[in-house]
Parts: structure tokens; sequence; C-alpha cells
């Protein structure tokens, strides 16, 4: 039997004494100077492959490091089709590391629809009895707007494979309260009730950790609402994202995180990943230094 | 400068006369027999060349009688980098035929990370001053739950290319109304906030034909739902899924059009892609009938 998700990431969290995810967010503009020379951007092709190699570099500098990396599909959904085999190849390459690999999609759609979109996740659709998986992703971030239905068949794929979801609670951009913060029944906001949805889907699939398989993600950006929603949901790992160039603080996360350590991770993505100018001969040792640095600050027992 | 994303559409429905847009969401199992045995399904590329063939077989056959198509990005996704190719070239196929396409990925994300989807969807990412386009789409549907920072990069990049934007306000699946038809603040439904601000951003920027760019997704099944969103938006371009096979009448969807006939698209996928059995040889007749009877039930001035 495939080993729980949340059980899976404890591990890596324990393994690396960290909550730290690095993010892989490629933009041209920010690559380092060689790797943009090396490839030129001619073709969305060239752009695919230089995204690519920087992840990849990143991926190696940090995989002794951190324990779970964060790709961004749009960041490879703009340079195309081979943008999206560039993504496959990095999430490959990260499992290949020990990496845990959340993937950032904020994917939702409805029954059949969302049921193809999970298979792409994870473990691939299946064709005349024959399985082709696309992305072989660990666990993939959704929304909840469409509501159970359009969850659900996201979790039933995530289950048949070990895998887990990270369902958007409370995301950590300045206009996030527009309709996330908006007073419902019960005095209680839109995200609230989101939250005590993930907390019930969550709990009919608890790992010996102690967490279930489908997550919240509950950005950084807002602390106190990481103490509130932490209380409802004692028992939902949670994705931090908002740490660092956003501007949530260390001790704003760490209430996301159970005494023990486990229970979240945290995101950072261009804090790690480009510290440096586009010039910078060492930009391998500066996000090196940029990885330690905040797996330091995010420690854990 | 570009023709406003409203009277486009608006001069493609009044030269078609229905109202009427076919959903292409290629299934493995449903496809024509004769597809499936040219193709076979070895590989996922296989899978995207045969979902290709369909999709430009049905836009063929329907090209003469309906004036919009809505491909889904999921079911190409799950056909992974090949499958987005097949979905690039579909789109690009239903533009030469005269045909809009509504990019439907229901897309989400803040800041640079919307933007990125927004390129991916019109027009193209800029690499160093060159312009390198993706999706080739006309509009392009959307998830409000981050809130306005997450959409109003989407409404930027539609605006720089004359495109469209639907955002998810009332969608038509079953569980729609656990988040959706929450009651909040001034007795107002979460959808009815979501519609107000839908309702703001498409009043900056409203065409000769008195709609705006920025359009809503309201589905047919809540039929009470669409008269009342109508009388809140009577300037928001309605995308109504949920006409055919998922139930929404004739009756219901036609309370989201104007006395003139304009201002929804409502959107058949299965109903009329899919009207026949693998085997039947007349797969090709079961479409074009399928959309002629559908078109007329939705005939507009």
């Amino acid at each position: 039997m495939a080993t729980h998700f949340a059980d899976y990431l404890a591990a890596m969290v324990r393994a690396k004494k960290t909550a730290l995810c690095v993010g892989l967010d490629p933009r041209w503009e920010s690559l380092p100077a060689e790797i943009r020379g090396a490839y030129g951007c001619q073709t969305l092709e060239d752009v695919a492959a230089a995204f690519q190699d920087f992840c990849c570099e990143v991926i190696r500098l940090v995989a002794g490091i951190v324990p779970v990396v964060k790709p961004n599909s749009a960041f490879f959904e703009v340079a195309g089709p081979a943008g999206m085999e560039a993504l496959r190849r990095v999430i490959n390459v990260a499992k290949s590391h020990g990496l845990v690999v959340i993937l950032d999609a904020k994917r939702g759609d409805i029954a059949s629809t969302a049921t193809a979109y999970a298979e792409a996740a994870f473990g691939g659709g299946t064709f005349e009895g024959r399985t082709l998986p696309v992305f072989d992703a660990d666990a993939l971030t959704i929304n909840p707007y469409l509501g159970s239905d359009a969850v659900e068949p996201f979790i039933i794929q995530a289950r048949r494979h070990g895998r887990g979801i990270f369902v958007l609670v409370r995301t950590s951009n300045p206009g996030a309260n527009l309709f996330q913060d908006l007073e419902c029944r019960h005095r209680m906001t839109v995200c609230e009730h989101v939250c005590d949805e993930v907390s019930q889907w969550s709990s009919s699939n608890i790992g010996t950790c102690g967490f279930g398989d489908v997550g919240a993600v509950v950005g950084a950006t807002n602390p106190q609402e990481i103490i509130n929603l932490r209380e409802r949901a004692p028992d939902v790992i949670f994705l931090v994202p908002g740490y660092g160039a956003q501007g949530g603080t260390v001790a704003d996360v760490r209430a996301a995180l159970r005494p023990d350590g486990l229970g979240a991770v945290v995101n950072s993505s261009r804090g790690i990943t480009f510290p440096f100018k586009p010039n910078d001969p060492d930009w391998r040792q500066q996000i090196i230094a940029a990885a330690a640095l905040s797996a330091r600050e995010l420690s854990v027992p």
C-alpha cells in the first residue's frame, strides 16, 4: 500500500529538519545571464529548455537542504507545450533527488473535468487499460470556489495514488480579502467556511503523524488568520506562501506549526531562487546561502 | 485598434443567428471508433493526435452553424505536453474557420503568476523584446476566489489584445451552492458579491453593443439565479454552461439573453460532440444534426 501523503511529507521534513519549501517560478528576465546566453529565446523551446536547466540546477543546489519544492505551472505554461514538457521533467528530477513535489496549479473544475486535471497531476489517465502518466506530482493545489463536487474528484484521484491536495483557503495577496473575508452565516468568513470543509475532507484519511491528506493554503501575510485557521483545523497541513519576498516573517509562520515542527510547509520562491543579479557569477552559492538561511529560520526538531 | 471583444462576439452571434457555443471536451472512450483505430493509444502523442483530429473535424462540421467553440484545457492536459500542442492547434484551426474561441481553463493565481497564465492565453510572453504566442484564444475563463489582484492581471492582458474574460460566478454543478450560495453581508450571497465585482470590472470597458469585455459564467442548471444575476448585471455577457446533457432547458437559458438576442452564449459539449455511439458510421451527420437542432433552439434575431 502507498504511504500516506502526510506521513511521507512528515518523514521528509524530519529528515531535513526544516519546514522550508522552495518555489520554482522561472522567469526569463531573472535567470542567470549564463543560462540565458546558452539557450537564447528565439523560440518557446529555447525558453523552456532554459527554464528546465535553471530549475534542475536549483533542485541540485537545494536538495540536501530542503524537503519540498513547489513548481508553479503558470511559468511553464507561458513557455507553451515545450514548457509543459519542461515541467514534467523538473518534477521527475526533483523526485529523483528525494524531494516532495507540490505542483502549484490551482486547478478547479467539475466532475469528469476535475478528474482529468487530477489524472494529469497524479498517475495519468487510462486509455483502453493503458495508463499514461503526465505529471508525477506528490501533491496539487486546487481552488475550492466550484464546491464539493469539484474538490472530491481530486481527493479520490490523490488517494488512489497516496498523494495529497492543498485547497486554497486564505491566500497571501493583498486583494485576497475581497471574497475570502466576506462574513457569512454563523458570523464566519468565506475562508473559515472553506477551512471547515477542508477539515472535514482531511479528517476522513488521517495518517499516523496525525495530519490528513487534504491540506490548506494559508498565506503568511495575514498572521492572525494563521492562528485562527490553525485552531479551527488542527489536523490539516498548511502550505504557507508569502514568506520572504512577499513579507511574511518567521514569527508569523511559526504559528502554523505544531510544537513538534510538523503541520506546515512554508514556501519561499524568489527569495531563494533569485537572490542574485543576472550577471553575478556566484549565483549558485547565493542560492545555497539563501536556502540554508531560510531553512535554519524554519528549522524543526 | 483591436475590435472590442463583446462587439466581435456580437457580430459573430448575429452572423450565425444563434447563441450556441460548442464545448470541445475530447474523451478517449467517447471518440468515434474509426479515429481511435487510426491513432491507437500507445503513447500520449497518439492520444493527443486523436483528440486534435476529432476536435478539428467537429470544428469543420459546426463552423457553418455556430459562432463559438469552447475547448476545455483539462482534457488536453491529461494528454500531456502533446495534448497542449493539440490544444494550441485546435484553437488555431477554430479561428481559421472564423469561430470565436473561449479557452475554458478556469485559471487563477496572483500578480505576475496570473500575468503568466494570461500571456499564455492571449498574445504570448515577451522574452528580450520577442513575443512568443502560446494559445491564441479570444477569451479565457478564470476563477475569482483569489480576489481583485488575481483578476486584474487577466483583464489588463486581455484588453491589451482586444480579448475577453469570463469570471466564474455561479457554476452549473450540483455542489456549486457550498460556497457560492453562502449568504454574506447585505443579505447577498457570495456569487452575488462576485457578480457585482464582475459588473464593475466590465463597466470600465463597454463595447458599442452595450456589453463589457469581462463576462460571467452562470450555469443553466439554476434558472432563478440566471434571472437574478441578469438583473444585477445587465451589461455583463454570460457564458452559460449546463445546457443539454447537464439538464438546463431552452426556457431556462433564454433569460440570460437580451430581447435582441445578445448578452449570452450557451454552451453544450457532450450533447453536440458525442450524440453517437463509438461504432456509428454516421457520427459526422449526427454531430451536424445535434448542432443544428441546438442552434435552432437558441436562435437569435
